[in-house]
């Protein structure tokens, strides 16, 4: 638990943001944030990893607050930018065509900029979520403004704590009275990472795939010309965005897209497992501790995290902020509790479709099992975001056993997941535990992953995804086994 | 032509390069680039504007010197990095399976991070390539380092000037000596643009969609455990980086992959329209100024350059890099000439598959034409960065009049395109000159275009797209055939 006096760490935080706050910083562009917010994210994120069971002393864990304070401090910058010195510079005379014989360059000619990726964090729960950004203007007055102006312009309301439509009308509005053109339209898709206990009620071969299991939305806002959504400059904007191959648009609100609004989380109950599936039965697990009373101060660190950030924790919509983020969080609180590998259900006579047989070698061919694509949603213990993706098991079986059903390599999979962890660790841990429940025959395990914080934080890799393995027994020996395990998942998952 | 004197400006840059240059700043983490370094490059680049026949102190050129010395600047601020200040702090202490019965964790598990984009300055040319870069390591003495480092690594060598070989083979021994791992794998998938005179042979529908018009190619890098390509942790490698549909490596060398290379360029002859397509003529076409003496006060610059971004101007690989630079650019040389309507070849009575004639309407039906898809290639004023795409243009015929063969449509979005350019203007100027060659009785142009200067640059959107529209004519006043246009372009190239 680490040598916290929680009573004192409080008052530290209350004399620091009394000494270091005020809202003047707010108006400036790039300013320095001075180290005391710094010092009071990190101290709320020690609270936070108290919360869920962690020592942050232990060395995965050292320098998590920090990376996490400048995560968030850079993450929200676009509250020290200002749009007007980003646009100033950058208005170019462009002549348009003569006024009554058509509309082109810098009179009239409608300008799209498609497919900006921006990232933005949601104002409900303070998870990062995926924008894709389309913005039209029409320029006038003979002047066109770079192009690259109208993605920076949406980055500095994109890196703030945002919903979809209030993003989009910033947006619009913004570069309305920057680049004071006849008109501006910005059409976003939004998509949002579902907490794991929506995940449980999906099909999960699904999810795993395509992605499907983001909760998204599209928004629209326009000015100008733009103002009424039924002209035809609308259906020109939205034509160009089209035939580019986004997705169609439809024009629903997005009030309450976020999960921590839309589903009824279970109260947090102390032991952070209510989203393991089914077959793990509390009989299987031996409860930890209570959350207790830590709950109430956990919620009281993201109320600081919000205010170091520069936000008014009691504006309406971040009233339930700290909340929805410290429920979050508690699913992945860390947990003593051993599995035990003879209290698992084991597997059903009917065959698996996902299970395959080794075809050549008749001594071994009923023996190699695998499961391909159990998804999987964990958080990153080096900067407290979530990575999730598939997991991909094979295993030889002992002669006695009978194959573990996929439900029961879900739970150990789960059960590793939902903690602070690094994917390192996630592939030895299943691997391990697989290897346990199956008689200990051999066992290999790749995980692939896409990592939040690889595509939300300063390097903001969006394309990239992780893949890690892990070999034990027969197949730390046996070349052949682990190539044939990998084509097998190639030629599965493509 | 401006006011400069070219002999003073030659003397002003070697007395600022002795002034101002050591290699002292090369070794040094994030060192503030010296104002001297940006003002060379910035008289360089007027020297450049000067020899394509523009005035720099016209208003879209203005803070263009300004604007490409930053870019160069920020392109190649690798060389100002340390890879041991990035990893340093990344290592953490992660028990592996123990010896003997597997791999994983921190001994032996493969790591693999896929799918990072990259942006690099080819050494060949001076122009941005595309990268995407895969990454395995093997860990040993139970240390696994942060995955995005392994991003940032990459990032800090892609950023200078490079071929794909060494950049693969700089990643991966910088990963090797910093990390310490069992091994170091690197696979790079590299896209070069290519030079206008390569597009004229290919076929233009072809690479205007799928963009098989960039040159490509694949290199590998190991050390350690992957020292030898031939081993079972290779395939491994491979294995994962392919099965997330990644294209098919071979493993080529990439000696001479730069299109400036491979291809032989037609000497400077000071017209500057060798790239344009064979049905253009000179007979259409009044020639302006001769290139002349210029020519060498370019390359010349060029060479400040290279010396300016800490390069040895005299290393083997970069020796004839200012006079590829140079002939690249001469591509996109100023022209006055006048394009002249009655000189064009009309088409031929074969209906042509791309023209899609209009159906509602009996008095209409054979008079609105349409074209698309008409490939381009050019140069953004604003950063001296290609942009391209393909040109859709729709127009009225007049009743004496014969439809405009593609030929000659692409004829004029050449003549348009090759020069420094913005996407509005170059909208706006196709526009005109057809509704001049085709009788005036209206068009609608559609431009989509890549900017390399939205994707290498600090913002880095490289999925963005850019789109504009000019209306002329009966398009400006008639909405329906406005929506028809674009209706078709959705169709025909979703």
């Amino acid at each position: 638990m680490g040598a916290l006096d929680e009573g004192r760490f409080t008052g530290e935080f209350e004399n620091e943001m009394k000494l270091g706050f005020g809202c003047g910083f707010c108006g400036l562009l790039e300013v320095e944030v001075e180290d005391s917010e710094t010092s009071v994210i990190e101290g709320a994120v020690k609270v936070l990893l108290q919360g869920l069971g962690e020592d942050f002393n232990r060395d995965g864990l050292k320098k998590t607050p920090l990376r996490v304070a400048k995560a968030l401090i850079d993450g929200t910058r676009g509250y020290r930018q200002q749009v007007n010195d980003i646009v100033q510079g950058a208005l170019f005379p462009e002549a348009g065509v003569g006024s009554g014989i058509g509309h082109a360059g810098g009179v009239g000619g409608l300008v799209v900029v498609r497919g900006i990726d921006l990232f933005s964090y949601c104002e409900s729960c303070l998870l990062p979520f995926k924008v894709q950004c389309h913005v039209g203007y029409i320029p006038s007055k003979q002047q066109v403004v770079g192009l690259s102006k109208l993605s920076r312009v949406a980055d500095v309301f994109a890196k703030r704590l945002q919903n979809p439509q209030r993003l989009a009308d910033e947006v619009c509005s913004a570069l309305y009275e920057s680049i004071r053109p006849s008109g501006v339209a910005v059409a976003l898709q939004c998509w949002h990472i579902q907490f794991p206990s929506d995940l449980e009620t999906s099909d999960s071969n699904h999810i795993a795939q395509d992605m499907d299991g983001w909760a998204s939305t599209s928004v629209f806002s326009g000015l100008g010309l733009f103002k009424d959504k039924a002209c035809d400059v609308w259906s020109d904007f939205l034509a160009l965005v089209k035939f580019k191959g986004a997705i169609a648009l439809d024009r629903k609100r997005a009030s309450s897209w976020c999960p921590s609004q839309a589903v009824v989380m279970p109260e947090c109950n102390g032991h952070g497992l209510t989203s393991l599936p089914n077959p793990i039965t509390e009989s299987n697990l031996r409860i930890l501790a209570k959350l207790g009373a830590t709950h109430s101060t956990m919620i009281a660190a993201v109320t600081l995290i919000l205010r170091a950030l520069g936000e008014d924790p009691l504006r309406k919509e971040l009233v339930n902020t700290p909340r929805h983020f410290v429920k979050w969080l508690m699913k992945f609180k860390r947990s003593t509790l051993e599995m035990k590998g003879n209290g698992f259900h084991y597997g059903s006579e009917v065959p698996n479709p996902n299970c395959i047989i080794k075809e050549s070698g008749e001594s071994e061919r009923v023996r190699m099992r695998s499961e391909l694509n159990l998804p999987f949603w964990s958080q990153c213990e080096h900067h407290l975001l979530p990575f999730h993706g598939v997991v991909h098991v094979s295993y030889y079986m002992v002669e006695e056993a009978e194959a573990l059903d996929r439900s029961s390599l879900q739970t150990i999979v789960h059960f590793h997941a939902c903690k602070l962890q690094v994917q390192e660790r996630l592939t030895k841990q299943i691997a391990e535990s697989v290897n346990t429940v199956s008689g200990g025959g051999g066992v290999m395990v790749v995980v692939e992953a896409s990592h939040i914080c690889m595509i939300s934080r300063g390097i903001e890799k969006i394309g990239s995804s992780t893949a890690t393995i892990a070999v034990l027994g027969q197949f730390a020996s046996n070349p052949l086994a682990k190539a044939m395990f990998l084509q097998m998942i190639s030629i599965r998952t493509s």
